[in-house]
């Protein structure tokens, strides 16, 4: 462990604290102090991942927890305002899961926290903290390419029918792929653009109603001045953008390439709302692998991605793959390749550590996060309306 | 060569004509009896390759040819209307070249000419002609996948950096990508989504001033009812979506994937607008290989494509290769090969043929082509205006 690692607590066991274990049980500059959850089992389990943590009933407990100076909130969506605010007022550093919350007035009231308490507030994992995407805008900052034109971003993915809880499948409880799987594009997309969106003309709708939530979406991003965005996604189980990143999965970690169909089987012999919950339950933290297999599991052959992204500048594309950025250019394409990643989203913790350490402002930031709310919000919008949806809380331009 | 040929005549034989060559020189429904265009040169080849066929120096002399029934109108765009208005004054049937016109007036008076006259009137070869997507239109209207919900075409190609004529690189001449590009996708889209678009918000700008006008661009078109597209459009020479299908070319040639950045590099050596118009008239019909070695060709090893396009139904995406159809659906991802080619852009003859001697109507009617350049003007004002444009000449919903 680094000398003076960050004491940090994680308030929810669930799916998103699954997929970020690699990373907290591996990185050398966290200590893992305590959690908070409801489950009792993922408390157990946690206390046998990280020898010596304390594991909390409530999320108010932990934040009380001396022992505790930043917080990973890892709970529904629903639940973030409530948490980070819980968190701010205990003085607590906090990383908050995106999205950030379901409406702009919680974003801000938790933006107004974090500056009342005087704590570093940073919305992620979002995968705009990937490396070839961090890359890819530092290139496009360098301006050796001109000016980025147009950003293009298409992710076919099997998200609507992974295993979900009730509320997940209703739009209105922040469920669908506009709340959970638009912010991971649009901040890709805010990352390369470097500038205010001004706004968005998007459709969305159910397709499946058994499903009852949006689980694709197109949307048209105009940031000015001869720059826009089209972003696509479809969570619908078909045709699969890793087809696109030689199978290498969102995570970084190779797909087999002769499966296929595997989410929507898997959901087949479900009938029942509640059956759902508990095959995702079934897969939650406490009951399978843990920190331990993290920690002895190789080092991820690639970075995380979302999805097929091309930034195109006036003189070249540019290309994030897990491995790197592909680089066309007016005279030659070549790959600019990206050092293995020795810790699956490190990124995450050098905006932390860079931010409580040394007072570096995170980009990913509340206001961050809340013009990404916005955009969701806007996409929504857009998509019932029928309207373009101008923008006003995309930051200074 | 079959009983009964359609007696065609070709007006304009350059770019477009040389292209449809391979076609017109070896469909066995075709008798190419004449053709007219200003230069000898070309006129001289022309009655090389089809022997005993006669040379006009103009669209009136050719449209006065008793031996003609049928005119390929492959002139540049701004001639369209006056040379469709000759053909159908003399009875003669049409197929023009996208785009039909940059006018819808000029489209609504191609239209009554060819009322008036009882002609048929086709606009293409446009790629919406293509059998991989005729086949995935006709899977859609099978209804076994669900209804369409989601278009996502996406093209980059190295399109501004080909030799032109100046006026070319003039959008208010009709210049331009969206002119000259936008049609094919449009189309492609229009056609996988079978029914009225309503409304379409773009963007559109000049990157390269040395080339003055938009090589680039990006739109969503809204179908209404849960049903819209994303058209983006890159031909700045970078990369290339030829490399999602396995290097097959638009023309359905295998392409080198080695090779990089080659019309680039080819136009580094002009400096003046007339070594371009001359370096593009170098390869021009007239100089180099003509129907003989068309008709000496192998058959094409697959058919032409327009880039990656994905129609996304309910229950499966498909996505038209330019070999056949990949689906993916709700259990099985398989592939449904076409037979190969024998022709070339068999398909728009087939049309023209259906159309003149079975009286069937076409679908790339009059109507169609307006409907398209209807969408390519939005298009442009959209661009401009940076406000969604409402389309009113669609067809019946
Ligand atoms: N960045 C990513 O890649 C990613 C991936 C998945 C989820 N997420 C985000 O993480 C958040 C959680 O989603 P999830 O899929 O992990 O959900 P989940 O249902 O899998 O997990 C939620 C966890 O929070 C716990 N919990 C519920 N109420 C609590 C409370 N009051 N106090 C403490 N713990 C509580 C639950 O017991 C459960 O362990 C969401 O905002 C989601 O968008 C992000
Ligand atoms: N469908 C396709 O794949 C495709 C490809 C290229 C061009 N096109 C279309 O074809 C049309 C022509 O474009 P192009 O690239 O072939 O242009 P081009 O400049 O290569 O060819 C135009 C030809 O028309 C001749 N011409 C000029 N004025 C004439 C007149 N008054 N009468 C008869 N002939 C005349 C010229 O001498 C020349 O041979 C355009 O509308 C273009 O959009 C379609």
């Amino acid at each position: 462990m680094a000398a003076d690692p960050i004491r940090l607590g994680v308030a929810g066991l669930g799916r998103a604290f699954m997929l970020m274990l690699p990373t907290l049980a591996r990185d050398p500059r966290l200590a893992v102090l305590a959690c908070a959850d409801p489950r009792a089992e993922a408390r157990a389990h946690f206390t046998e991942d990280f020898p010596g943590a304390r594991a909390h009933g409530t999320v108010e407990a932990l934040c009380a927890d001396p022992a505790v100076e930043a917080i990973y909130i890892a709970t529904p969506h629903e639940l973030h305002v409530a948490h980070v605010r819980a968190a701010a007022a205990a003085g607590k550093h906090v990383l908050v899961e995106k999205p950030m919350a379901l409406a702009l007035a919680d974003c801000q009231a938790m933006v107004d926290a974090a500056g009342e308490a005087g704590i570093h507030l940073i919305v992620g994992h979002s995968h705009s903290f990937d490396a070839p995407y961090l890359r890819a805008r530092d290139m496009i900052r360098g301006g050796e390419h001109g000016a980025v034109r147009m950003i293009t971003a298409v992710n076919f993915t099997d998200y609507l029918y992974r295993p979900r809880r009730p509320e997940e499948l209703d739009t209105s409880q922040g469920g669908g792929a506009i709340f959970s799987q638009a912010p991971h594009q649009i901040e890709v997309v805010r990352l390369l653009a470097g500038r205010p969106a001004r706004s968005i003309r998007a459709t969305a709708s159910v397709w499946d109603r058994a499903r009852g939530t949006e689980g694709a979406y197109n949307a048209l991003i105009d940031f000015g001045d001869g720059l826009s965005a089209t972003l696509t996604y479809n969570g619908h189980g078909h045709f699969d953008t890793d087809e696109f990143q030689d199978w290498t999965g969102e995570m970084g970690t190779p797909r087999d390439a002769a499966a296929y169909g595997t989410a929507r089987a898997a959901l087949r012999h479900v009938t029942t709302p509640e059956e759902e919950a508990a095959l995702k339950e079934r897969r939650a933290y406490g009951r399978g692998p843990g920190a331990m297999e993290a920690r002895a599991a190789p080092p991820p052959p690639a970075y995380n991605h979302f999805g097929l992204v091309l930034a195109s500048c006036e003189h070249a594309d540019l290309r994030p793959t897990p491995r790197g950025v592909m680089v066309y250019a007016d005279d030659e394409r070549r790959f600019d390749p990206l050092p293995a990643p020795i810790i699956p989203r490190a990124e995450v913790i050098d905006e932390l550590q860079a931010a409580l350490r040394d007072g570096t402002p995170p980009l990913h930031s509340g206001e961050w996060g809340m013009a990404t709310t916005e955009i969701c919000l806007a996409l929504l919008e857009s998509a019932r309306s029928g309207r373009e949806i101008q923008l006003h809380h995309q930051g200074a331009a």
